[in-house]
This record gives structure tokens, sequence and C-alpha cells, in this order.
């Protein structure tokens, strides 16, 4: 067998969380809740599976779940995506972006990808047999503590083979969140081009100060030429449940639920339905920027306490931290060190690069997931402080 | 958007299936049980959900449930399949055979297809890039009524570009199950070539008259290049439920397993659990036969009542049926026909072929499938009586 894929290797998320088990470190680094979700929606998946939804439910996801997403994005957002034609239900927002990709580009193509960026892009794009253009983002500096995007550069990397363009709001590994600005700009990029977005949307419910998560689908002439993938995993602490879906303009939809029909068929009835019945009341998940800003505060609080710079973190259940008082090893060896001495996992950025151990992809900074309860903030904390 | 799959449309299965209720008939088409899984089943993922087993399990899948597979492929067929290099549970069989294929051929390689074969192999190979040469099965006869496989056919469209053959016993859609010298046959086919097998095994527990199923993982010549997977979604009565697995020799597992976690990362950790604690009981599986053979013989003697002949069904939970004495419509306006005059759906078996129009793929053959309550097949038995 040929390697289709010889760059890669184990996920960072499962190096990373296999060694914190090993070292029986607190582990902070891959996203996931260490606190059980919420036994009504535990309940409901069980009503469904002795009510007998346990067969092949519909290709595109179960009917009552798509009209729970539809109502809730054009409430949130303001479009009506069809029920019938617009929206796909996939396993975990990570399908719903390679059958994205997969039905949208290929030999000869190119995409657009901002670094740092979440592990499945490029090798989703890589399958496809496109080829994949990453666009460093703006890193931090002291007057501006925040991951930007140069749109200037975005627009000099465009050419005529560029087919789709992606992005991440809130953003993983970096908390930041798009801004109208940001959307003016990207309008402009795209606009007269035949460019299509996949926009990976899966912290929406996870941004803070009070700020309003802006969808692409709220922008019509965004949304008419975007996939919109989001998931439930990260908005229901269901992150094992692998239930997302993507939303997107009907010819769009068709050529991605062709790929979706052979990649998965459809994905787990009983958890649709437990979803669906869940997520119809919408304090489920409008409740979560309060819940998780808390813990975002509480973990930033202790932070300031030990030789850690905290950035700030405006969405995600994610916050970066710069090590630089404490070492100037590459964020690889730095991450594995804290864990094998100090009993703390975190996840190096330099992970989010194409290219992980180019100083270009190494600013010092890891990674810390606020998911978790606050004992284990506490425990992470009293760590920290000792280093 | 320019189609990837432009010869895709909707399912058969889907097809058939919307058709079905929308005619209020009986769904003899789509293969999934019309009754519900085992309560004793259901209350395992309860108490996984209870747990707090809803965040990301392992990336090749919980390591109980590898430890079940392993088990029982060890027992039953002979092969100890390493738990940690080369299991992986995937989302249904059909990800798996998805996962395989795109991990194992590309650009200029052909993949060896026997027909009529299930819907998701075609499409696989396309989208990897690969070209699929399709080889039929020698189709029934009055002297010999099984659909079989003519392995001189199948030596001689082998080229230098052939990398993987798939194959699949017991049989969807003609309930063919191989033998040992299929075996022997393929294994002269494969020798001294660097040809790969994939192997759809998802019905090896419904195999009837006291026959045993033949895994490609009991022959090592034949196992130390194969992907075999299968599914608990017909074991269980859990179609719903898309969760399968794959089992291969170390390298290709790992090159399975680059494709998989970009894929869909993991499938759901909670019915992973479930499925683990229920299946290591081996009577959950083991009865299956004798369960479903009498539901086999049970349309079987309804069928030899009506105008429609019925051809053996060795295994699976499908039983074809000649209706030459009732129409000489081609298979899929004999469908349509069925539902819409007789309220009973079937499958056109032509369906599973490359050109489903096509002459040499209409042998006035449907399928049924018997994974239903005793009532449901006498309703429909009394329907087709009255034909
Ligand atoms: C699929 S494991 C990674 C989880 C995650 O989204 C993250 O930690 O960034
Ligand atoms: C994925 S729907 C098809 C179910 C099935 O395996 C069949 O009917 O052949």
């Amino acid at each position: 067998i040929t390697s289709k894929l010889p760059e890669v290797g184990t996920t960072i998320f499962t190096t990373m969380s296999k060694m914190a088990l090993d070292y029986k470190a607190i582990n902070l680094g891959q996203g996931f809740p260490d606190f059980n979700t919420d036994e009504k929606l535990q309940a409901l998946v069980s009503k469904a599976m002795a009510d007998g939804f346990n067969q092949y439910p519909a290709m595109a996801g179960v009917p009552i779940l798509r009209e729970v997403i539809h109502q809730k994005v054009k409430n949130l957002y303001g479009r009506s995506y069809d029920i019938d034609t617009e929206i796909t239900v996939t396993s975990g927002a990570t399908q719903a972006i390679m059958a994205a990709v997969l039905a949208s580009v290929g030999a000869g193509d190119e995409v657009l990808v901002l670094e740092p960026c979440y592990d499945c892009y490029l090798p989703a794009i890589r399958l496809a047999g496109a080829k994949a253009i990453t666009v460093p983002m703006v890193s931090p500096t002291s007057k501006n503590p925040h991951f930007s995007i140069d749109w200037n550069r975005v627009q000099a990397s465009i050419t005529s083979h560029t087919r789709l363009l992606i992005i991440n709001s809130p953003h993983n590994p970096t908390g930041a969140v798009l801004t109208e600005s940001d959307l003016d700009a990207l309008e402009q990029v795209v606009n007269d081009t035949q460019i299509m977005i996949l926009s990976d949307e899966v912290y929406e419910h996870i941004i803070f100060d009070g700020v309003s998560h802006l969808s692409l689908s709220s922008r019509p002439t965004l949304a008419e030429r975007a996939f919109v993938i989001s998931s439930f995993g990260k908005t229901t602490h269901t992150t094992g449940w692998k239930i997302g879906y993507c939303c997107a303009p009907k010819n769009m939809t068709t050529e991605l639920r062709k790929v979706h029909q052979f990649m998965v068929f459809t994905v787990p009835s009983v958890l649709q339905y437990g979803l669906a019945a869940y997520t119809a009341d919408s304090s489920t998940y409008l409740a979560l920027p309060a819940f998780y800003q808390r813990k975002r505060d509480h973990l930033a609080t202790g932070l300031a306490q030990t030789r850690f710079k905290v950035l700030p973190s405006p969405g995600t259940f994610f916050m970066l931290a710069d090590y630089s008082a404490i070492s100037d090893s590459t964020e690889s060896d730095f991450a594995i060190w804290l864990t094998q001495n100090h009993g703390v996992t975190v996840i190096p950025v330099s992970a989010f690069y194409e290219s992980p151990t180019a100083p270009s992809s190494n600013h010092h900074i890891v990674r810390f997931c606020f998911a978790k309860k606050d004992t284990t903030l506490d425990q992470a904390i009293e760590r920290l402080t000792k280093i």
C-alpha cells in the first residue's frame, strides 16, 4: 500500500491525551468537557431507542432535527435554509468538512486556508486531489494581542485556480472571532469570482463579552456560496456523539450529499432524535456564553498568578497563553515538558500549522482548554503556579 | 460547483422507501428490520451515557469494543488481529469502505468490482480518482439458480494497474456466499500480485442451512492483503446506529486510519460501549442464522403461492424472486408498478449495476428483504398472492 497521506502521523490531540494519561497529567489539551452532558438529553436518547428509532434514518438526517436547525439558523442569523434541499446532518463537523471538500474541489484546484488551522482541513484537501494554499494569520504582538486576518494577503493569494476558501470563527486554536469588517473584506475578495467558502462555525454558541456570532449564513452574498458547518458536540457537551451539520445552497448541498451518502450514508438516528428534542429549546445553547465565560475568566484569573501571559479569548473554549517568561523551547517541546514535569497537558499551537517545526509556526504560545470542572481548573492552576 | 459524481442520483433505497411511504406500501425494499433492537442493548447504551462516556473516544474506537471484535474474529475465523494496530471502528461499513478505498487507490489505479454490487463501491472508487472495472457475475439459469463468480473472467480483467479487488459475502443483493473453491480461485488470482482485497462481510452472521461464513480473515494468504469489513447494524438490529469496523494488517490499517481520522475522527462513544458489552455475549449473533432462516423460509413458502419464482438465498436477509410469469417490464418499472398497484415495495436488482438500464443488467428479478415481523411478511404475501 502506497500512502495517500504520507505526511500524516497521529493527531496532536491523540498524542497529547495519551501522554496526559501516561503521566497522570491534568488534560487541558484536547477540546472536550470533563463533565457530563445533561440527563434530560440522555433521557431523550433513551426514549428514541425505546420508541424504536434504531433503523436507518433519512440520508440527510431526521426531518425534525433538520427542522430544529432550520429554525435556529433563521432565528439567530436570518437565513431560511430549505429543510429538504439545503440542510444535511453529518458525522460531526469533521465529516461535513471532508464531504464538502471532496464534493467541491479536485485536481488542479486550489483551496485557501488560513494558518493556524484545525488539523483536518489540509488532509481533506489532499485527499480531494486539490492543492492547499496556506496564508498565515497575523500573529499577536504586545500592541495587538489577537491573531487576525490580513485580507490583502488573502487577496494576493487568490489565483484563477482558487475554488474554495476555508474560514473558521470562533477560531480554533486562537479563539479569534470574525468581525463585520472581516466579512466586508471577505465579500470583496470573493466578489465577481467563482470561489466557494467553507465556514467552520462549530463554536458559534461559545462567544463572549456580549459579542454575537457572525455566521456566514447572515450575509446573503456570502451564504449563497458557502458551506456553513456546525456541530452539536460543543453545544451539548457531547463531543463523542459526532453529530454535526452543513447548511448550503441547494446546488452545493446536492453535491455534498452525493459524497455524504456514500461516505457514511447517514448518522445515528437515536442521537439525532435526542438532540432534536433537546435543542428545540434554545435555552440549551443560549446559556453557553455565560457558562463558558465564567470558566474562561476563572482560568485567566488563575493563570494571571503564574508566569504564563494570557492572550484574550473572545470565543471557543480555548485560551492561548505565552510562555516566553518560562522557556524558549519550541511549543511542542514545551508542551511535552509541561506534561512530564508539571502534570498539565496543553496543545502546542504550532501543531495547527502545515509545518509545525518551522520557526514561523512557533510563537511560544500554547492552548489551554477550559471546558473543565472548576475543580479541574483549580488543580491545574495550582500546579502551574509552581513553575 | 462542478459535480465530482455527475452520474449519482438519489440512492435506490431512499427512492423506494419514499415511494413505499407515499403509496402506503409494505416496505420489503431497503434492508432494515421493522422490529426493535433488544432492550438489553438499549439499557447498555443508556448506562454508557449515564456513566459519562459522552466525549471523544479513541480515534480507532473504544478499546473494549476492539477487544470484543478481536475475540470474535479469533474464535470464529482463527485470525488474531492486533487490537492497537489492526482493528478500526467506523461509521458503519459504508465509511470503512470509503476510507479503505480512499486510502488504498488513486489516479491511474484500477479496482475490480463484481456486478451486481452494493451501491457505494463505485462512487468511492471515483472519488479516490481510480477507475472501476466491473466484472459481471454469472446470472442464474434454470439449471443453476445462483449468481456466481466466473474466476476466469476475473483473472482476465486483471491488468498491471489493478490495485484492489472488492468482494462481498454473503452477497447483497443476491444472497450468494463464497465457497472454499471461490477462495481458492481468489488466492490464485492475487497470488504473486500486489493486489489488495476489500472484503465486505456485513452479513457474516446471517448465513443459512448450516453453512459457516468463510471470512477472508480465515485465510492467511488472503487476510494479509485484505481490508475485512463488517458492521453491527445487521447483527444487532440497529442499522440506524452506523457502527462498523475494519480489520486489516498493520500497514493497511495505518493508511486506513489516516483517512478515517480526518473523515469522521471517531464514531459515537456511547453506542460503541453499548455494543461492546452486548456483543461480548456471542449468543447475540450466533442465534441469528436460526432467527433469519425461519423468516426466509416463511417468505419463501408464501411466495411459492404466488406467480413469483423464488431463487435460493444462502445468506443475507434478502431473497431474490423472478417475476417473468407476471411481467416483462424492466426491473425498475416492475418495482414501481408493484409499489403503486399492489402495495409491496421491493428493490430492482438492476440498481446494483453500473448501467441499471442496460438489458444485460435486467434479469426480471427483484429483491425482497425478509428482516420483517411475521405479520409484515404475511401482509405482503397476501397482497402478492392477488397478482
Ligand atoms: C477530534 S479531537 C480534537 C478536539 C478539538 O476540536 C480540539 O481539541 O481542537
Ligand atoms: C444504506 S440504505 C441500504 C440498506 C441496504 O444495505 C440495502 O438495502 O441493501
